[in-house]
C-alpha cells in the first residue's frame, strides 16, 4: 500500500521523508520498501542518515545501486566509504565501471575531477551538424542533461562549444566550426570546487570542459553540480562563522557533542583570557562597583561591531569582491565607519552611564572605552579575515574568535584602565 | 590603447575593474570607455557601484543599454531605480519592449516573475520534432540559453516538457507527445525567489515553467539564473547572522553607518539589560569581587553554544530540514548535546576557577551556573529560531540578539544570584 503511494513522489521527497522519521524507524521502513526505492534517493539523502543506512547494506547491494548512479553521484556516494568498504563495493562492480569510479575517486575531494561527468559529446570540427546529430542518436550512453556539444581538435583539446539549441536551429549541412563559441573557460581538473563556482557564477556558464594537464578534454562540469556546490560552500562559511564545524543536524548526540566542543573550548580559553585581564583592576572595581556592572557592554558593542565587519569582509573574501587592489580602501572606510558609530555609541552610553550613576567621570569614561573598542573592532574586523586569508586559513573559521578575543580584551582594559587612572 | 585591452575582457571581469577602481576614477573610466562597453557590464556591477553611475547617465543612454539586455536582467537592472527615473527610462523604449519590461515590473520583488524570461519555445503537442525545430529555426527572439521546449495544450497549459538533448536524438517525424516528460514542476508568478530556489535544488531542475494565476504558461526560468538567487539568499542569511542587513562594501561611509546602527543599538539595549542584571547583585560583587572577574565567562560560553545551536536551526529552516515533524526530536537532541557539554565545561572552569581562587565554593558555583547557561542555551538555540519562523520574523535577522539575551543575562543571575545565596 505505502509503496504504490511513494512511487509516484519525488526520490529527493522520499529522502526527505526518511530524514524525518525517527532513526530507529528508518531501517525498517527501508526493508518495507526494499528494491522499490531508487537508487537517487539514497544520493538526496543527508550523510549523516545515509551512513547510517548504508552500514547496514551488503557490499553487493550497494553495488547495485551505484551501477544506476551517474558516475558523479556514485562518486560522491563512495566517497564517503572507509578504504576498506570502498574495496569490497568496487569489487562487486563490473571493471568498466570500477575503472571509472576509481579515477573519479583519485582526483581530490571538492576538486573538479569529482565534480565533472565523463561522458560528453565531442567532435571534430570539420563534422557538421547533420554528422553530429546522427553521432547522437548513435551514442547510447549520454548524460541525463547537457547543454553543448564540444568541438575538439585532434589532440582531443577542446578548440570550442555549440549550444544546443544553436546546434537544432542550424540546418545539417552547417559545420560545427562555423556556429561554435571559441571563448570558453577550461577548468583544470584538480582546481578546488570553491573555484570552479565562482567560474560558473561569474561568466554565467551553463556547463565547462574540464581538460587534464596536457590540456585534453576529460570531462564536463554542468551548472546543476553547481547549485549544489555554491549551497554547500555557503552552508560551510554560514556554519563556521557560527561556530559549527560541520552540518550535524541529523548528527547523533556524541558526535555533536564532540565536534561543538573543540569551538567551545577554544572559546573558553579566550574568556579566561578576558577574566585574567579583569582581574589586574580588581582593586579598581572594589573601589567603584559601576566599573564591574558597566563593563560587560563596553565588551559586547565592541563584540558586537568586529562580527559586523568581520562577516561583510568573510563574505566578500569568498566572492572575490575584496582582493589587494581594494582592501586598503576599504579597511579606511571601514575604520571611518567604526569611528563614527563609536561616536554616536560613545554619546548614548555616556549619557546613560552618567545618569544612571550619577557620576560624570564614569560617563566619560564609558564614552571614551567605547570609541576605542568600536574603532579597534572596525579594523581588527577587517585586518583578521584578510590576514588569515592571505595565510590560506579559511577565514569563515578564525576570524571570530580573534576579532571577539580583541575586542573583549580591550573592551575590558580599555574602560577599566581609564577608571583606574582617571578614579584611583 | 585600454580600448583594445579591454575588448577581450569577459564584461564581468570589466564590472569587476571597475568596481576595483577608487570611485572618483569611476566615470571618468566610463567616459573613456564611451560607447565601448557592453550593456552586460552594467548588469554585472554591484548595486551600490551601479547605481552611483547610472546617476550620472540620461535616460536615452540607459535605454539604449537595456534594449541590449536580456527581460530579466533589464528588469534587474530597472528595479532599483526610483519610480520617476523608470518612467523616464520607460519612456525611451520602444513601446513593444516597455509593455514586457512594465509587465516584469509589476511582479513583486523577490517573485518568479522577476527572474522569469518570457521568450520561450512552447508547441502543440500534436507536432512532431521536425516541425518542431523548423519552428525554431523561424523564431528569431529566442533567449541565448534553453534547455527544454514545453508542450502546450489548446488553453496553453504546459502539460509535458522536452529536453533539447532528446529532441535532437529523435527523428523528424517523433511526435513531441510521445517523448514528452509529464512530470515537472510548475512555478506560480508570485512564487518567492526562495521557494523557486529550493524547487530547483530539490528537484535538480535545469529550467521550469512558470505559470499564471489560470495556469497558462507565461515564462520560464532557468538554472543560470537560480545560481544568482542562491548565493544572494545565502549572502543575506549570513550577513544577517552576522547583524548587517545588506552587501555594503562598496557603500558610501554614511549610508554603511547609518545601516549599521540599528543593529548595535538593538545591541545596546540588550546589553543595557544585562548590566541592570547584574547590578541587583552589587553588593554580592562588592563582597566577593572575584565574582566580577569570572562572571563574563559563564555568559560568554552561553553565547557560543546558543550561537552553535541557532546557526545550525537558522540553516536547517532555510534548506527545510528542519520541520514541524522533527522540531522536537531535534530539539531534545541539542538540549542533550548542551547538557553533555555544560558538563564537561563546568568540571573545566569549576577546577580552574577553584584552583584560580583558591575557593572551592566558587569552582562549584560556576560549575552549577555554566551547566545551567548552557543547557538554556542549547534550547534557546532552537526555540528561538523556530518560534520566529513560525511567526514569518526571518530567524536570521532577529535570532541572535534574542538569544545572546537570553544567555547574557541567565549567565549572569545564575552564577551571581547562586553567589549570593551560597556566598552571602
Ligand atoms: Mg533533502
Ligand atoms: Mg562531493
Ligand atoms: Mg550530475
Ligand atoms: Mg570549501
Ligand atoms: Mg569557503
Ligand atoms: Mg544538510
Ligand atoms: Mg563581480
Ligand atoms: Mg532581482
Ligand atoms: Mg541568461
Ligand atoms: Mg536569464
Ligand atoms: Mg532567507
Ligand atoms: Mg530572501
Ligand atoms: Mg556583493
Amino acid at each position: 500500500f505505502i509503496h504504490e503511494k511513494l512511487e509516484d513522489w519525488h526520490s529527493a521527497d522520499v529522502a526527505d521523508l526518511i530524514e524525518q522519521l525517527k532513526p530507529k524507524l528508518r531501517l525498517p521502513f527501508l526493508k518495507i520498501m526494499e528494491g522499490r526505492l531508487e537508487p537517487d534517493v539514497y544520493s538526496a539523502l543527508d550523510e549523516n542518515v545515509r551512513d547510517h543506512l548504508v552500514d547496514e547494506m551488503e557490499p553487493a547491494e550497494i553495488a547495485a545501486f551505484l551501477n544506476e548512479l551517474e558516475l558523479d553521484d556514485a562518486v560522491d556516494f563512495l566517497e564517503n566509504f572507509e578504504e576498506e568498504e570502498q574495496r569490497e563495493v568496487l569489487n562487486e562492480i563490473p571493471p568498466d565501471d570500477r575503472a571509472a569510479l576509481q579515477e573519479g575517486l583519485s582526483y581530490g575531494e571538492d576538486s573538479a575531477g569529482r565534480l565533472m561527468q565523463r561522458n560528453l559529446i565531442a567532435v571534430p570540427e570539420y563534422w557538421n551538424i547533420g554528422q553530429t546529430i546522427d553521432y547522437m542518436r548513435d551514442t547510447e550512453d549520454l548524460p541525463d542533461e547537457f547543454y553543448e556539444i564540444f568541438v575538439v581538435d585532434p589532440r582531443h583539446h577542446p578548440i570550442g562549444t555549440v549550444p544546443l539549441n544553436r546546434a537544432m536551429r542550424s540546418k545539417r549541412d552547417v559545420l560545427v566550426r562555423d556556429i561554435m563559441d571559441t571563448e570558453q573557460k577550461l577548468i583544470p581538473v584538480d582546481m578546488d570546487q570553491e573555484d570552479v563556482a565562482y567560474l560558473f557564477q561569474q561568466y554565467r556558464l551553463a556547463s565547462a570542459a574540464v581538460v587534464n594537464d596536457d590540456g585534453a578534454l576529460i570531462g564536463v562540469i554542468t551548472v546543476d553540480d553547481i547549485v549544489d556546490v555554491i549551497s554547500e560552500e555557503a552552508e560551510e562559511d554560514i556554519l563556521r562563522l557560527g561556530g559549527v564545524s560541520e552540518d550535524d543536524l541529523f548528527g547523533s548526540v556524541y558526535s555533536t557533542t564532540r565536534a561543538r566542543f573543540l569551538w567551545l573550548f577554544v572559546n573558553l580559553l579566550t574568556a579566561i583570557a578576558a577574566s585574567v585581564a579583569i582581574s589586574f583592576f580588581d582593586a579598581t572595581m572594589e573601589a567603584i562597583i559601576a566599573l564591574a556592572v558597566l563593563m560587560p557592554i563596553v565588551a559586547s558593542m565592541g563584540g558586537n561591531a568586529g562580527t559586523q565587519t568581520l562577516t561583510v569582509a568573510v563574505r566578500a573574501l569568498a566572492t572575490k569582491e575584496l582582493t589587494a587592489a581594494n582592501v586598503l580602501r576599504i579597511l579606511r572606510k571601514e575604520a571611518m565607519v567604526a569611528f563614527l558609530n563609536g561616536c554616536v555609541f560613545a554619546v548614548l552610553i555616556g549619557g546613560i552611564a552618567w545618569a544612571w550613576f550619577a557620576d560624570p567621570e564614569i560617563g566619560a569614561i564609558i564614552a571614551l572605552a567605547m570609541i576605542v573598542n568600536i574603532l579597534v573592532a572596525g579594523i581588527a574586523g577587517m585586518v583578521v579575515p584578510v590576514t588569515l586569508d592571505k595565510m590560506n586559513i579559511d577565514p569563515a573559521i578564525a576570524s571570530s574568535v580573534f576579532v571577539t578575543t580583541v575586542t573583549d580584551i580591550v573592551g575590558f582594559v580599555a574602560f577599566l584602565g581609564l577608571a583606574t587612572l582617571v578614579l584611583i
